[in-house]
């Protein structure tokens, strides 16, 4: 199979390998580099708590080129005060070095367990070591992917290719998920590189509208972390007229884009800590957008409704009741509800369906709920997964 | 012992059995009733889709005098359209006829299992052979605390006595806990009883008080039911003047009500489904008392630092990055974070403390976390539970 990978659009390598960080001796540190120099756009948490290595990288997104991102996992460098923030900066200097660039043109991140510092003398090993490992193979990009992982079970990547004019542009990209995974921003660690010429504030505005209508859709458990960074990298060399505002390219980028993010999310979800299905909730008929946007979530993060998910449960009372304690404006002779295709609730009166055949329905790897307010003519949706006791077994032992 | 259920109050009797609405066969009805008409508050659900017993409740506790409280468990009649309007009138209807009193003298409450139709012919039995067991004993008080009950694993009773002058008017409650323990509002099922002389306007202010720095602090999955109801029920035969306003007696009053409150508040945390334990998250230096209840209600609410409760383990990032995605207003340079009194990160730094000790502290069935936030002088604090694999079976398997 061709490569994959975030090293497959033209002008990418990258390097993965264990550096010591992780006690488990995985991989946990990444190189991805542009020699020739990226444009590049990112999206942060909102957290008001951010890592050492957001602080240092919303300071460095400001530079006109980009020609790398160091990332590290095991470790999230959050809430490491001052000592935190020299070694993040040590990590772009360190790489920097490397590249023969400045440091404020290398994006950092990290991800891991929170308020620890992380052991630098490890750290700038494995820089030194990456370096000379850097390659355009797949084997590399999957090298990285495999470095920004921590509780995920399997590693996470996507590929398009997009026709802009004569010439195709490739977009590539790796996510890590798992936990706390809650919008809105970016969440988890996102890296995209893309050939495809495109100036600055273009890719700003793409990579917030894909994000937008894909990874902001998801919650697993209703947070943002300190550290969650999407980079979007690229590297200009697909050969097409360089996107520079509003256009047909513009638009047909932005579509690549998202249906990528979209793949990423779907793969996050199913595996999210210990989750074994995900499910789409559309909310339509809400007074205002808004409004749908917060009743579909409150359904997504709703613990009782993600339990009988996982139990195989239709038991879409709490449908209702997450729907209604949200808060939002709605008719309640007129709500209905349904588990895919089948109405369960319908007029604001349960129907006479066959619990057998919603039970199928709730079974599946993936379905869709759909629930209409009777209150207006907005929709949106959010995606969610199921809560297992493989979550809590998963986070209750995951410091010691 | 003596008797501190529902009927130590002078004036009041109370009877539970089993109708058969539970299939486990447990009792399942219950009739709490004052017999020379009591003066009512009550607190409902927040929820925009409220069960029939609710919506019949709400219109009557608008009468002068109630003379019972109509309560099946097993059945939440919620989302059941008209017929389930019809059937809670009917709960009321019946047990008036018993007592000869109008329906709207009489209050009902249900809980259980959404979107099932009542079955009356088991529901209306049961009130039918309840009524003739009405006692005033401390069992039928029990039993009715044993009525309301669903996934709880113990019933919940707490008994005080308040001197008003030279009269001392008693106070019970008992209340079903479990899931779905969200504010705002009431939340669950609690019953109260009082022989003290108090004016609908004082009783009702009293109970909105006691709630609100009690069952409102308390959350276990951040949702309200569809069927939450808190009632408080006066005899007025303790003998003490009557309360009717502001005054050394209601504060008296008050005083217990909240202290009664707040001892159910710890039962039903320490019996929420699956909990192991519970902890008190207590925010100083908050802009404003809402953003100090905003961060204490999102650490408590967030499901990684309540598995990390469950293991035992002292992840206090998580607590950090729970209170920063709140979105509060906070000094990153002068937050801090104590487990009881144990310092583990301070002035945006960790500390050098002892994980063992740590361990310990988490590992107790009770404790405190305090969180500065370093942005102003105010300060609230929140309730909340450990999350275990226990919760996640119990959810995953209730339906069917």
């Amino acid at each position: 199979m061709s490569n994959q990978s975030v090293t497959a659009p033209r002008g990418f390598l990258a390097a993965g390998l264990a550096s010591g960080v992780k006690v488990s001796g995985k991989r946990d540190l990444g190189l991805l580099v542009c020699p020739t120099g990226a444009v590049a756009a990112a999206m942060f948490t909102t957290n008001r708590i951010a890592s050492a290595a957001v602080q240092v990288s919303r300071e460095h997104i400001e530079t006109r080129k980009t020609y790398a991102v160091v990332v590290n996992s095991g470790n999230a460098n959050a809430c490491t005060g001052k000592k935190g923030m020299a070694n993040a900066r040590a990590m772009c200097a360190r790489t920097a070095g490397h590249l023969g660039v400045e440091p404020q043109e290398v994006l950092v991140a990290s991800t891991g367990i929170i308020g620890h510092q992380l052991p630098m003398d490890k750290v700038t090993a494995g820089i030194d070591q990456a370096a000379p490992l850097l390659s355009d193979t797949a084997q590399a990009g999957l090298d990285f992917a495999h470095a920004i992982m921590t509780t995920d079970t399997r590693c996470k990547q996507a590929y398009r290719e997009v026709k802009l004019g004569r010439a195709t542009a490739r977009i590539a990209g790796t996510v890590k998920g798992a936990g706390m995974i809650g919008p809105n921003m970016a969440t988890t660690l996102l890296f995209i590189t893309t050939d495809a010429a495109i100036s600055k504030s273009s890719l700003g505005k793409a990579l917030s509208e894909a994000i937008g209508g894909s990874l902001n859709r998801l919650t697993v458990d209703g947070h943002q972390s300190t550290n969650d960074t999407a980079i979007l990298l690229a590297s200009g060399l697909a050969g097409n007229d360089r996107i520079t505002g509003p256009s047909s390219n513009y638009r047909k980028f932005l579509a690549a884009l998202t249906d990528l993010c979209t793949d990423l999310v779907h793969q996050m979800a199913l595996d999210a800590e210990g989750a074994t299905r995900m499910f789409q909730v559309v909310v339509k008929g809400a007074a205002s957008k808004a409004e749908a946007t917060k009743a579909a979530r409150a359904v997504a993060d709703y613990p009782l409704f993600k339990c009988a998910v996982h139990g195989g449960d239709p038991n879409w009372g709490r449908i209702i009741c997450a729907v209604g304690s949200s808060g939002v404006k709605l008719d309640p002779d007129k709500v209905s509800c349904k588990l895919d295709g089948l109405f369960v609730f319908r007029n604001g009166a349960p129907t006479d369906f066959s619990v057998k055949e919603a039970s199928k329905i709730i079974s599946q790897r993936q379905f869709v709920i759909t629930v209409d307010l009777g209150a207006g003519r907005h929709s949106d949706f959010y995606y969610g997964c199921d809560l297992s006791a493989e979550y809590v077994r998963i986070n209750a032992d995951y410091h010691t």
